[in-house]
């Protein structure tokens, strides 16, 4: 299981090779949401998410000889292109197994980074995990799962570590760290970061309605799985249930699960566009969108919302900037 | 005149207050331009572009009575905002000369920051140094020049200092450094920063198609003005002619213009909106337009485009990625 540990050793990993992002800022958003909204630009990362710090974190913890041998990784596309680019940075065959339903942008920009595509089908029940781990028995491949794996999750708790920095930097050690959740990897190596360098922070995963699978697991205590695979247009982060490791994280560390409707991802992707200047796919945009649209699930004066990825078809996103005209 | 000493000062006024915008960079921007391209995203910058920087720099640099009695400014839009935003930070009334063919954007962003709009006839030929002179003078105001006061250039100069400490950490010090030029002042500013901190970096100016006064000022070694002053998608960068202390610095330190057209500015947009996650305007995105299509007018294996600003209409940018469909 990830540990602060294991955040702290993959943190100087990345460092240099992973962007720090910024945290950004707008009034016109503060007045929305009626108290200070911090938003954590993930979508500037490298490949458009923080995915590429869970993959470049798992990559560089390989031994020579697996690292030799390649590996494959399942994802709707983030992981994909994260795991990718950390491959052909670290000269390693990468095969990715990915939704036929992905995004068209998500596809083109993993076969891009020079990795082999398989594809599956996601809405005819077909389990990513059985291809996946079919493929890396055959070809003797190091399967980098995308929420499970422990130097993933603790890649991704760099993102933690920043915030932690970057939030003292503005005089605020107390907030809700709103955070788009699909497996939990972010959550948790989030969640521990800050367990140690912010205590007064707290995690709040935030899910679209219909895939709510980790707030329901987390009220009810017990992992509970989403009836749907598909059906939202928040791509990244509709798994069928929490990862048992980040859920056991999440159990400890995290405040309740906040729940989202793709309409309020999608305006919230628009006021990105109009008040940041970022560029926010729907399934980054849930956390944002919680923090302005579902005011009262939070107890801070200050929500930092970590905007997760930017990958966004374009007519995707032209719709969204068409129905909310400013 | 604007001075490095006037610019470390002005630096130090702005930190903490002005945002240290990131590098950014793509392999698909460098594969399309045949270099490394970095972008420095002042879009992410308080008011949607580096403005806030010489607003912020030139109302610091007030004394308490001129502060109290009230700013002017005339802009097509971002130094509006950076003024309105850096004057009602210091408590400051605000009065902004805007054309009335700005962007909606811009002018309704302006009024929301405080400030009290007057809008003049661009087209038809009204002056807004008269407009302006006139109104400072009724109200007892002081003028806050887009590009000719040493302040608000020293502020854009922070720009500069930026480049050179993030560049350095990238392990560069040699490039051809794109800037997107209205007065000059951001590229003055910049020039100056540079011949101290980098001294191997060299300012290029980047003009649309038919606003090219700066390149054509420097190929002739004396000021030359656009015959017209709209007629670009450019907005935030149509100026009549440089400034003359901005064109003194540049006429120094400046390599020669860059042109690039409308439909390369629009490109680019739509490029950095794909690989970089960021909304451009199109006069922010000439610099960024000439680094991937202007190849022969760079010597160096680095350019480094200054992403001037972000304020664009949602129908302008949907049109952009319409037009440049992945």
């Amino acid at each position: 299981m990830a540990t602060i540990e294991k955040i702290e050793a993959a943190a100087k990993r990345l460092h240099g090779k992973a962007r720090v992002t910024p945290l950004l800022s707008s009034p016109d958003l503060d007045a929305i949401a009626g108290r200070r909204v911090l938003v954590k630009a993930e979508c500037l990362q490298h490949t458009g998410s923080f995915k590429f710090r869970g993959g470049w974190a798992a990559l560089s913890a390989l031994g020579f000889h697996q690292r030799k041998r390649g590996v494959i990784a399942y994802s709707s596309g983030n992981h994909a292109q994260g795991v990718a680019a950390a491959a052909k940075a670290h000269n390693t065959p990468a095969v990715i197994v990915m939704p036929a339903d992905a995004p068209k942008l998500k596809i083109d920009n993993t076969r891009a980074l020079g990795a082999e595509v398989v594809l599956y089908d996601r809405v005819g029940g077909e389990s990513r995990e059985e291809v996946g781990a079919a493929l890396a028995e055959e070809r003797g491949l190091t399967l980098v799962t995308p929420y499970e794996n422990p130097e993933v999750v603790a890649g991704q708790g760099s993102v933690g570590l920043e915030i932690a920095r970057q939030a003292a930097e503005l005089g605020i050690t107390q907030a809700d760290v709103a955070i788009c959740c699909g497996g939990g990897g972010l959550a948790a190596g989030t969640a521990l970061a800050l367990e140690k360098y912010a205590p007064h922070m707290r995690v709040r995963p935030v899910e679209p309605q219909g895939f709510d699978d980790m707030a329901r697991s987390l009220a009810s205590g017990e992992i509970k799985s989403n009836p749907s695979q598909s059906g939202s247009i928040c791509d990244a982060i509709l798994t069928v249930e929490p990862g048992e490791n980040t859920f056991a994280i999440l159990s400890r560390l995290a405040g309740p699960g906040v729940v989202v409707t793709d309409a309020q991802a999608i305006h919230a992707m628009a006021l990105a566009f109009l008040r940041l200047k970022i560029v926010l796919e729907p399934g980054g945009a849930v956390s944002l969108a919680a923090a302005l649209f579902q005011q009262d699930a939070f107890d801070c004066d200050t929500v930092i919302a970590v905007a997760t990825g930017g990958n966004v078809d374009p007519t995707v996103f032209q719709s969204a900037l068409s129905q909310h005209p400013f």
